[in-house]
């Protein structure tokens, strides 16, 4: 009864994971939430007077598919301060960057068109791929990204493909792409005018130290082959993610395209949480706040590496992103993940096990921990416990 | 380059004609806005404030797929006072109407699947079914809605279809389903459980006049067919647009089903929208505010009505929709609405001509008026042009 891709759905174990850390006491690595004891709120609430009293009744009226103009400028002029030649046309406001990979599923994906991800990938644009019956084919991934040799051998020549990835502090293994293996992807799509690769970057303006190495778009754009390269943003991580405004930067016809789709998707963002967005822009502040943001979530980084590091077992091996939400934790190979999310639970401890980020279905040992969202107390104290289950399963030092 | 569905599409000539009606000084009947003049302004206002201080950053954070649980009990208790067993596990909050469309869209559509419409029908509900690739199969109707004789007779047994309809005050020709032909629908669809009647009712609260009809999925639950009706309703025409929050009503499996799919196509709706519309209709006042609403809209249906029989050719036909936004207006046969936009456009009067509301490229001499968004003055002056432009091209009385 219901149409073909539906039998190919399931529900995610990670949503009923979730449901488990909304109990109270719980301490919960398991999400991908940003702190809201950081959300701008004052911010919020002065920049939803001032929209009130400035724009009046156009705040909750229909506006265009597009998104509203000079949202539209601010972020061109940021993500293209000179050189870029972005502008307006570009760039298509979302309602999250989950839809925006709705919206490029919608424009590029028939059942069994290839798409290239990393191992493991973010679930959500998983589900937003097999919502379109995309053949997703697992690329092996190392601590500096998706591999491009791996990926070149995949690519078929003469059949299109999607290739998608998170460039900076990857959602779940919190790695980034190098710059050699950037330019490595900016040579491998030469030639190939059926090959779209899809940077997903909400987690880029979130980096602790180090420089920001340049977009793949960015890098596609310069070397005249932007018609290749989608980028996809969003201010859920930056200002706060109930707003749903987000973005995607394509080429001026592409993006005319993911508009015309947007149309007959839901007619456009939410008018209101458009124009509270760029009024915040406009009052400053927001560079400052991510200031903010970057300092404390290295601040919890640090501290769940350092409790890590008292509490696991040598055995365990585990990263240092540089920026982000995420940290990826490694069992030794034989040892289930999900055995112990079941007893850390016990001791209402939650995370995410990171086998459901393989689109191979392996992974079984791995471990997404998230650091954004608990405070250093909850997290010296939830990784103490961890150490404690991962010592009773008899997981131990080499 | 682009995937099979996108070879289909085409930009909508209703969004061309809407950046024309942008320009200053233009009589526009051409879309379908509600009076921005009548947004609750004040209430909104207090209910961001009142939310922000009630609730505090979880108005900001994610929140989950299915929406926020008090405004789906309060849905609910609206549509469902005692009788139907409606319950927050049948209702998903979704991002307007038009995304509800295209959740049940990615439910149901396999490439091919037949999609029967009213003749003429909603233009975005034809571009959400189509970028799914559906089978567009124009049902005539009349001055009660969908002929179901002939709607009988376009279904295949054994082969899944959607029947997609709005019962009242229907989105382009005001017409309604009458009562009679809503019972025969409901026995039209017994015995076929694969068989599903998308009802689209945005218009229904603006009722003029006359007793609100009860709507499909109410007559089906109550015969024990609710699993052959969803129903979609929204806030944007009661409340405002701009917020984009609606709601799906089905039995709960296909509700959960629509959630699954809506996880994978934007996580879940704004958070804050949600929340200040829970907050308005808590506060009371809902109710006066429809009345308000009713009130202004006959007043302007009835003006616009009055200006046609004072300035319109006689050889013209029009309906005088109980509620809702828009008029339907026949021109004779041999003459094309296409042409008199051109002209009225010259004059700066602006409508929709009604061919692109017919899937099969009929109804060339149609005319879609929209009287909610327009003062009476220029409702007078408009529909004064309009008729200048009308006898300038020999159209006259019969």
């Amino acid at each position: 009864m219901y149409s073909e891709r539906i039998a190919g759905l399931k529900s995610s174990a990670i949503r009923e994971i979730l449901k488990v850390t909304s109990k109270p006491g719980i301490i919960s690595f398991a999400g991908g939430l940003p702190a809201p004891e950081l959300f701008p709120m004052e911010e919020f609430s002065e920049a939803s007077r001032n929209v009130l009293s400035k724009y009046k009744s156009s705040v909750l009226q229909y506006s265009i598919t597009e998104g509203l103009l000079p949202l539209r400028e601010k972020i061109a002029s940021v993500i293209d301060p000179d050189t870029w030649k972005i502008g307006t046309r570009n760039i298509i406001i979302t309602h999250g960057s989950q839809q925006g990979l709705d919206l490029v599923s919608k424009l590029y994906i028939d059942k069994g068109t290839p798409v290239l991800t990393e191992t493991p990938s973010y679930l959500g644009a998983l589900q937003a791929f097999r919502l379109f019956q995309a053949n997703i084919l697992a690329i092996p991934s190392d601590e500096d990204g998706i591999r491009t040799e791996d990926l070149l051998k995949a690519i078929r020549p003469g059949r299109p493909a999607l290739i998608y990835l998170m460039p900076n502090f990857q959602n779940p293994s919190g790695t980034s792409l190098s710059i050699k293996r950037r330019l490595e992807l900016i040579e491998i799509v030469q030639g190939h005018d059926d090959i779209f690769v899809i940077e997903d970057d909400p987690y880029g303006d979130l980096r602790f130290s180090g420089e920001r190495p340049p977009s793949l778009f960015h890098l596609g754009f310069m070397s005249g082959r932007s018609r290749n390269f989608i980028y996809l943003s969003s201010f859920s991580k930056t200002i706060a993610p109930g707003l749903r405004v987000a973005y995607v930067v394509a080429d001026e016809e592409i993006a005319g395209k993911i508009a015309m789709v947007k149309q007959g998707t839901d007619l456009q963002t939410n008018t209101f949480g458009q124009y509270v967005v760029n009024e915040y822009l406009e009052n400053g502040g927001f560079e400052d706040h991510i200031h903010i943001l970057r300092n404390t979530y290295e601040k919890r980084r640090d501290c769940m590496l350092a409790a890590m590091g008292r509490h696991f077992p040598t055995s365990l091996r585990w990263n240092r992103p540089e920026g982000g939400m995420f940290l990826w934790v490694e069992l030794p190979e034989e040892k289930d993940a999900g055995e112990v999310l079941v007893r850390c639970l016990e001791r209402d401890v939650a995370f995410v096990p990171g086998r459901e980020f393989f689109p191979d279905g392996s992974g079984g040992n791995t471990i997404r921990l998230n650091f954004s969202n608990a405070s250093p107390d909850n997290i010296e104290e939830g990784i103490r416990r961890m150490g404690e289950v991962l010592r009773d399963m008899g997981i131990e030092g080499p």
